[in-house]
């Protein structure tokens, strides 16, 4: 069974454009906040991570936009891990306004130490793996 | 013959985080920023194109990140147009410092009134098809 | 008696820099979501003011850095109304992270209609003054 | 006599918020663009500086907004150092459209070693003082 987890973000003026609405670049930014959660909803702390010098660096971000989100809307972003190798690792997300979905969006990790080299998935990630 | 355009941007201290490096989702930010410069390369004022009610929807982006730029930085862009339909769009991007390729990317969009309701795409860009 | 309100944000990495810290112009960003959060524990939508054609423009803003915000951190932001005449309006911050203060903030505003000319204060803000 | 340096910025798609202007934490942004290119153009590479453990910090910020700026502007920013003690720094900013006025600004800085405590100003920086 995947584990999904859900988080709301409220849409700040500041993520809204001249279209009025949400510039898209933003929604990366959201993925980021909903994969922390993600992280702690399971008791891990991304920050601890990266002070034990653990990086989940990205290598790759995809975004599908369906429908636009407006100034304060209250987005839901469902997160799951979706792929797990070694040392790599994939994030999806779904986002939801109500009951609309307005985006999905993929993100692919590598974890590294501080010099950047691969190492392998810290063992409480590994264990969130179906 | 496909028409390719260069946009140079100089990495701002904003754009970094933590790492040390540039955040990912700015890497959107500048592809906004190369495809405007590449429509004016070809004497097309974007904001001209939204004042006359015409929008450029993004209804997809990607971006493979393949090493950091940082704070300082001057990062090429290339751009180009890499598909066209009727009334939807890809721009394609290659980024280097220097010779050294840091990510490619790419973002399709919808041409849409201001009502969002896809509209045939603007012969001046339509022109810009090989 | 004023009535201070407090809103709770989390540093997102994306508000970090290169130097581990929350970039300063960030700290605005927070204002912003703070005076929405101020009203709308008051009863008021700032997103339905604006729909009905009522703007708080910003005339001034400014910020008093004490001690840095990290990743991760939960920042409280203490925010009330300090000033307020027909059509202008000033708010003002105080910033902790647990008891220590890391910031002060303020900043000036006009209500105007959507064509930018001041406007007297909606009742339902005037109220909230002492 | 004042040494003063004029920096231009095109107003960023990404930059611009629901009101149809530019988002006002974003000229905090422009400041630090323009605080940059400043010192390049009296020979003093910033990152140079950070890379020898000197952090120009950023102890307060203002902006007083005038007149609004669009997508697409071409934003003239002049930039001079207004203040300099012992290891203490203030920049001054004025932000012009064209001919049109639209802000103006200051930043209070700290120079600092890495491990935040207060430094002398580097040499170089101290020249640039009338």
């Amino acid at each position: 069974m995947i584990r999904v987890r859900e988080t709301e973000i409220r849409v700040r003026y500041q993520e809204t454009d001249n279209m009025g609405v949400v510039y898209y670049a933003n929604y990366f930014i959201w993925f980021e906040v909903a994969r922390t959660e993600y992280l702690r909803s399971a008791g891990i702390s991304y920050r601890q991570l990266e002070e034990k010098g653990m990086y989940l660096m990205v290598a790759g971000a995809s975004c599908q936009y369906k429908s636009p989100a407006k100034y304060d809307d209250v987005v839901r972003i469902q997160t799951w891990i979706s792929k797990m190798k070694n040392s790599s690792l994939d994030f999806a997300h779904k986002l939801y306004i109500g009951d609309r979905l307005i985006a999905t969006g993929e993100s692919i990790h590598v974890f590294t130490n501080s010099s950047g080299r691969p190492i392998r998935i810290p063992k409480e990630i590994r264990l969130l793996q179906v």
